[in-house]
């Protein structure tokens, strides 16, 4: 924060510099405020709407062909009653299941509520009605009545359902026609509980506090409500006609979301309360959907591979790979899955939350006024960046950041080590790019007056080493997974890149600094949300669900800190782009052509 | 109503009698207060707690061998789990059914409530655990979660249940060891509905009035709960170990109970809105035992045959009786049924509530006061009764109306047709016996003098008619079920009576105004609350639980107001004992014998 007048005193000015200091500079979570004060928060830690959200959101196809009538566990049932008489006197819900019988639907569940208007709704409609049914789900064979609705309404009958996923920074919701199979518009939302802590493992302990489990779960229902709100109102859908809702996101906002404690989540041995619930109903969450409606959280794998990951093999077509393929989703975790159509085998790292901009000291979320990509001329080492919504810089987002290491090692600004190399050329500038920071060298990649900010925007050297570990926790999660089944990573045919990061991200620059495998070109595939496209996937379809299932059955999951190779494997990766130069030979052709040049 | 002073005007009077009037009566649903003024409710007309209830209730046997693996639905498991490890990472849930699954339990339905507690629960414990379990019941048959508790509290380890009769005037509740499977202790209470209504009709308008449904269901949910409040307190018993309930009662109090609108019930075709619903929670009911209990609701026939029949036909053994069974259940209605342990047919018939003392002058409740035997001398004609609490009467009960009108026949004071006969003997008294009243001709059973009243307490030839025409209505009953299977009342081998009322009738006095049929007297059996029984039995055995099911689906119901042969047969009774006096020939013996003294 900036002090713009009275007194605080700063308990500890460790990670600030002197000109920080003198700009009036911090730290809040350090500082007594003794008396009064005006106090600025800098633009870029307050929490500002993704440019990306709704606007950016591409029209999504149907996903395979739908037969609602194959494909679809929400029906509607068109019923034409004998009224009773007499003669025929069997109560209401008999003379219901008796016409519903000769449409192949026996055993019917009717909740209370519904038992309790059923009298009056058969009457009213003249028994005439259309029966609103959920045929089945995974874990139940028997039907269960979800509304009844007079006949004569059919003309504008429509059968809605939700896919969620809720990351856990963004929640994305896809409103789907469950007649059509389309999805007839997405939205998303930041997660509400983003101020109670940027990732899972400070929502988990905010969670432990008191009141902080019911807290971050009505955060997270009151962010997927707003969303509905919004899709509804401008779509002119009645929220009670949306009759199903499919959830995906990792295994914490799982728990948070479903009102689970997940303090067992991150101590060993990291024990989820249940990868895989029974569906649930939208009243038991507070959804503001039809009260009955079906809520399914498709199944995580462990406490650090969740349902986004399941959904996502799914969504990606890992599972229906014919060769080997690598599945990553990287977000706050890394994720990740290598498999065949056969089998999979996955496993999690913690990246730490350097890819989303934070714990670097001029990292930001990827909204507008980040720097998103960077580049630098390799002869007088200044940098041209483009800034997200052209406007002035307020520090740097993920991808910027990856731009930004791969572009100093490329022009050998850093060394393999990440450490700013001393170099006459550096000094003969007016003022220096790279500088002697507080806490070591740093690079300066905006001076203040072309900012929104009262001082530079740089990257140190403690950054570099913050996103050196994240890149090198991820890719040491791939050498072990390919590890464990014998393979080779240059074996893996396919790469599949999901996660709203991996849509914005370079390759080449993320492949230069050593986070993705070193391969050619046509084996990306950046796929953006696989894991709303799951859910929406078993949204639409109970055979798309059950693969998920199985998909996450078959999952061997591999536990990071229980493994001895890890260790080696991240150790090796603490290098740009690791220290055996031969598993990223394109790097490794730039490097001696670079090499080269300075020879002539 | 008595208005000790004030000005009251008295819209209508037709039914007081002048020396009514003078002891100032009114008519409260014809009184215009005009004005402040004293007005008495006579002590009659209060609901007052009936002498039997709890103190009367008698020892309840065990009504079958029961073996609580065998039978119960409601079983404890002691599991010793094995701790979690990195390598046998697994989530709770799926440990928690690893183990059950050695004990042959598979698929668990763990609810909500139970899936947020069961990290810390099983923590808690330190993995050894009794787990309550609901293996099944007649709708679903996958096992369901209701508790975990530490395996150590096991030493006072106790699963209970409760057994509910709702009968329109008493509710009684069996508190049930489902471990040893005794009733440890029986409870009723007067329904807290009778204020808004004496009998089934009445209480079907009322709930039919704005909010009236819910306050109708508020209420006897209330008397319910404050049965079980004075059930679990004296017997030392944790409501939340009181894990199922069964629920008898007659279908409007079954509509009422589960919140289900009557209105159709008492609308010609006569239509329930469902006759066995599926088990619900006692959450949904608002019933304080533990929330996730089933509440298993007996099936009903009709809207007028009801779970008190079904559960009555078990309990009282006419579903296994090998010869002609007549099963009749005397409240406010009079259901039946006739059968062996291979057929069942069954008819209701609107008795009204003269039985239970109301629609009769002088009439109340068994209550303390009433009036519940007369004998009449046969020469004096002058009366001697016997009086509930032995105190002074205030009026005279069902029993005592019965036994009244026989006496009154058998003397010859009222003829066949039920007129008192005008005789130089009853004038030769000081105060003559019978006299011409208001409405037309009464007999003077107690002189005010020998009372708690103001007044003399009568029984008049209003009265008389009433209970005519309740007894000709249930005979009619018996005859048209006979006949509708083609056998003769005369070749029933058992008559067996359930109901409170059954239990305090004299049989000889009911077969003398024709309201029984004339069989020997080891034929009749009276078996007390078979509703609250037949729950019990439910309640303790899935056996028990689908034979009732099994005799709803197998009970063929005659709509007597369909019946052709019905008015005839209530005409035809509608005489005492009857127009066919060879089918009363015990009755017919004693008038012989009577005709023959007066010849002599």
């Amino acid at each position: 924060m900036i002090v713009e007048s009275g007194n605080v005193r700063r308990r500890s000015t460790i990670r600030l510099s002197a000109s920080d200091l003198e700009a009036g500079y911090a730290l809040a979570c350090q500082a007594v405020i003794e008396g009064d004060a005006a106090i600025l928060i800098p633009e870029q830690e307050a929490v500002e709407r993704r440019l990306v959200t709704d606007k950016t959101a591409r029209k999504v196809e149907v996903p395979f062909a739908y037969d609602p009538i194959r494909d679809q566990t929400i029906r509607a049932f068109d019923l034409a009653l004998d009224p009773p008489t007499l003669e025929d006197s069997i109560d209401d819900l008999s003379r219901l299941e008796r016409a519903l019988a000769t449409q192949g639907i026996f055993n019917l569940d009717v909740p209370l509520p519904l038992l309790r208007e059923l009298g009056s709704k058969l009457r009213d409609a003249e028994w005439n009605v259309t029966a609103i049914i959920e045929t089945d789900h995974w874990k139940r064979n028997t039907p269960r009545l979800l509304d009844l609705r007079v006949l004569k309404e059919l003309g504008d009958l429509s059968l809605h359902g939700i896919a969620i996923d809720i990351g856990t920074t963004t929640v994305s919701v896809y409103l789907v026609n469950l007649i059509t199979g389309e999805a007839i518009d997405t939205a998303a939302e930041y997660n509400g509980q983003i101020n109670r802590g940027e990732d899972v493992i400070s929502r988990i302990i905010y969670a432990n506090k008191n009141g902080g489990l019911s807290e971050l779960g009505n955060l997270v229902r009151k962010t997927i409500n707003d969303v509905i709100d919004r899709l509804v109102s401008r779509n002119k859908v009645d929220r009670k006609q949306i009759y199903k809702a499919t959830v995906s996101g990792n295994t914490t906002m799982m728990h948070l979301f479903a009102g689970l404690p997940p303090a067992s989540l991150r101590l060993t041995p990291y024990i989820p309360t249940v990868n895989h619930p029974a569906p649930l109903l939208a009243s038991d969450l507070d959804l503001n959907i039809h009260p009955l409606a079906t809520v399914d959280l498709l199944p995580s794998v462990a406490s650090y591979v969740g349902a986004d990951i399941t959904a996502g093999v799914l969504a990606s077509g890992l599972s229906e790979a014919d060769e080997l393929t690598l599945f990553i989703d990287v977000g706050t975790n890394g994720e990740m899955a290598l498999g065949t159509k056969d089998w999979f085998v996955t496993c999690a790292c913690s990246a730490g939350p350097a890819f989303e901009g934070a714990g670097v000291v001029c990292g930001m979320r990827a909204t507008r006024g980040a720097i998103e990509e960077v580049w630098i001329n390799t002869q007088t080492f200044e940098p041209t960046y483009r800034v997200i919504g052209e406007v002035k810089p307020k520090g740097i987002c993920g991808s910027g950041l990856i731009s930004l290491v791969a572009e100093l090692f490329i022009t050998g600004v850093v060394d393999k080590g990440g450490n700013f190399v001393v170099r006459s050329d550096f000094k003969s500038d007016a003022r220096p790019r790279v500088r002697e920071g507080e806490h070591g060298g740093e690079y300066v990649v905006a001076w203040a007056n072309e900012t929104d900010l009262a001082r530079d925007i740089v990257i140190t050297k403690v950054d570099i080493d913050n996103l050196m570990r994240a890149k090198a926790a991820i890719y040491a999660g791939f050498t072990v997974l390919a590890q464990s089944v014998g393979v080779d990573l240059a074996d893996v045919q396919k790469l599949l890149v999901g996660g709203s990061f991996g849509k914005y991200i370079n390759v080449e620059k993320a492949v230069q600094i050593g986070l993705l495998p070193d391969m050619q070109w046509e084996r990306f595939n950046f796929l953006g949300n696989t894991s709303v496209l799951g859910a929406y996937m078993a949204l639409l379809s109970r055979e798309a669900r059950s693969k998920i299932k199985a998909i996450a059955e078959k999952m061997t999951y591999i536990e990071l800190s229980a493994d001895n190779t890890f260790y080696d494997s991240f150790t090796s990766a603490l290098f740009l782009p690791h220290t055996d130069m031969t598993k990223f030979p394109s790097v490794e052709a730039i490097w001696d052509n670079k090499e080269k040049q300075e020879v002539w």
